[in-house]
């Protein structure tokens, strides 16, 4: 399905730049011809760039917004699952640093019968990407076609694919000029390319968890509530049931960091094992996955419901029969051997006593990204098996020499590079422990 | 004489863009870096554009605006007119209907012995370009090479001539962009445009004739007298003596609008003739550049010289010294036989009794270059023969039926259009004459 704007030839680029500069609200014509122009190559680079500069500093009305997310939706193929029994629904992450939950969310919605068409992303600075740790699974291609990518979702309920050239080309087009042009950073210009991206799945409804702290895109909660109610207003422009959780990234969630070390946590979840904090969030999203998409009447219930799918060993079958109809080996489940390992190990150990007041969260994922874990330009390739993994959180107490991580590597001078990083990102402080931070900090629309 | 960046292997475009973007005061190195990398091609076009865009909404430090022009100035060749006596002095209007001064003060103030290297613009939207009024003299050459360019000046002491390939490439490339991606309206962008060609002609002073009013491109005398002090601190940055008139543009200057007609009109000022109000500026103009390049104390002196040099006839001989040095044909000035002739006249008239209340000025210039003494787009020719001959200004009694302007045209339908505009664009009311506007509001700088 392709889209022809209204009367694009009414539309001039001048205008619209023009318009925009001085603080007026554009028409939804005006800014479908604008994204259509730039798709199709007749609005060159250079005024698509003044006109993205001028919308990062005048921003745009919630009408705007909702006409760029549609334009940019409809500039390549939006899927259709209708024919699928039950409610379609996804879980989006605004990116944190051992945010994995993902992995855990899909299988476990599915297992309620709660479809899941999830297309993702790959890593990009200090925060980790879902289609980097499913990569880690052997044999597990991201890369289905579309065709290929329906079957899996017919079959165990939940898929999980990168984007393909024919979902949302405007944003591909244009991330790459705001990468390029400092326009990245403003809430409208990410709500549309989030909201653009995941409305194209097909989706009933769409669970977003909106980070906030200091491992976060959004580092005040000001600005990620911003984004929040943004990206849900939007949604429901669209006539989609949305919800936005702002959750906590002070800290990295869960205790490992690096891809095939967040693969195994997750099955530590799916077992019903693991560590709290990411329990907790699983469930959370969870409930809300499953209230969103009809299988329960209220959150809570979901809630209870996605705890019963993980001690049944539900989620988790769910999990093994993705892995397989992917292509992936399924035995990593049983024994993490089968996942990639990393040849060295070294400790980053306190040099107080006290307690952990708080954490460089950002800059921990700047160390997985150095160990190799991560891109630093687009085109990096990533080593699955190098990470860090966390023995001490903000509240836990030390001692001093007692370790608080160790990095799995199989560079020496990157893990000396990141040992220090780490060290000096634990601040240890005081002889009363600190609170940790709530997990969840708001609940942003979805009143229903 | 070109130039290389201080270091510019320091200055990365994304950098500057994002610094500009959140309202920081960029270095002079950033400002340099960014100029050459554009200048030289390594910063594309959408880079420049999106620095452009966040210049126009977060403005420029006075120190930014002198870096700038610096950076641009010395993107390319820097005239030097050291090696001739006196003070070199040049004079610059911000564009405006029949604001022909320009070929009055430069023989005039080379009779004073001030030598003025002058180049100039072509006409674009609704203004008039000194070279396209140059050019309707038959076989005026204004696109002399550097080295004819000074003979001339070192022969009659003045000369008039476009902009070459090597002076201020960087303005002309960023002016070429700024054009398209709605970034032209910025007086700091505007203020480093002008500042860096005119200091390129090696000047001592120069004398800035900042119009306002309904034809000029600043409607208001606030935004005309913040572009003014904007240029006169620049210049004086850079150790130039500037001053800037703020004048009147509620109406045309003089009567005549077209380039034919307006040289005809300046031949008459240079004969003590013509219109009041040109004859004026002439004189006030005039009386700075003689006071700016050393040949009288005081303005007041300057003007009194002015007047003298009118009147003696030794300004009308250096423009015709200038004609005949730089390939025209002074006959001109003795018989307009020689200037290039509309076909037709049509006359407007008023339809009611009363006064002049005011005049549309834009539209009045528009009507012009419907009639083909202007240009639409850059690459349009234009009619040296056609114009306007307005008969009342504001102030004027008319009668209804009165003529209140003669067209000169070459094509029926053109001239059938401008006749309606030009009725429309006089508002003829009352019973007591409105006061015509001041010719000058302001004078800026120079305080010497």
């Amino acid at each position: 399905m392709t889209w022809t704007p209204a009367l694009p030839q009414t539309v001039r680029a001048i205008d619209v730049i023009r318009k925009k500069r001085d603080g007026l609200e554009l028409t939804r014509a005006e800014v479908e011809g604008l994204v259509a122009g730039y798709t199709g190559g007749e609005i060159p680079d250079y005024q698509a760039s003044a006109w993205l500069m001028a919308v990062v500093l005048r921003g745009m009305t919630r009408g705007e917004t909702a006409a760029l997310t549609d334009a940019m939706l409809h500039s390549g193929e939006v899927l259709d699952f209708s024919s699928l029994p039950g409610k379609k629904v996804d879980k989006h992450s605004t990116g944190g640093v051992g945010d994995k939950t993902s992995l855990v969310l899909a299988p476990l919605a599915a297992a309620a019968g709660v479809a899941v068409p999830m297309i993702s992303g790959r890593g990009l600075g200090h925060t980790g990407g879902t289609l980097d740790k499913l990569e880690s699974i052997p044999g597990f291609n991201v890369n289905l076609p579309v065709e290929k990518f329906r079957r899996v979702l017919e079959t165990c309920g939940c898929a999980m694919i990168g984007q393909t050239a024919e979902i949302a080309p405007a944003d591909r087009k244009l991330y790459a000029l705001r990468d390029v042009t400092g326009t990245v950073e403003s809430p409208y210009l990410i709500c549309a390319s989030i909201m653009s991206k995941k409305l194209a799945e097909g989706v009933d409804a769409l669970v977003l968890d909106v980070k906030t702290g200091s491992g976060a895109f959004m580092k005040s909660e000001k600005d990620a509530a911003f984004l929040a109610e943004l990206m849900v207003e939007t949604g429901e422009r669209m006539g989609k049931k949305v919800v936005a959780l702002i959750t906590d990234m002070n800290q990295p969630l869960g205790n490992m960091i690096g891809n095939s070390l967040e693969v195994m946590e997750c099955v530590d979840i799916l077992r019903g094992e693991g560590p709290h904090d990411l329990r907790e969030l699983c469930h959370e999203l969870a409930g809300w996955m499953l209230h969103l998409g009809g299988a329960s009447k209220t959150v809570q219930e979901g809630k209870r419901l996605s705890e019963k799918l993980i001690s049944s060993g539900a989620a988790l079958s769910r999990f093994r029969q993705m892995i397989e109809l992917q292509g992936g080996d399924p035995r990593v489940i049983d024994d993490f051997e089968h996942l990639p390992q990393a040849q060295h190990t070294m400790e980053v150990t306190s040099s107080a006593n006290g307690y952990v007041a708080s954490m460089q969260c950002e800059q921990i994922g700047t160390a997985c990204v150095i160990l190799g874990g991560g891109r630093e330009r687009k085109e990096d390739s990533v080593d699955p098996a190098v990470g860090i993994v966390l023995h001490k959180k903000i509240g836990d107490q030390v001692s001093a020499g007692e370790r608080v991580a160790t990095i799995h590597y199989n560079s020496e001078p990157r893990a000396q590079r990141v040992q220090e990083l780490i060290k000096a990102s634990y601040e240890i402080a005081g002889a009363v422990p600190a609170e940790a931070p709530p997990l969840v900090h708001r609940v942003i629309g979805a009143e229903i």
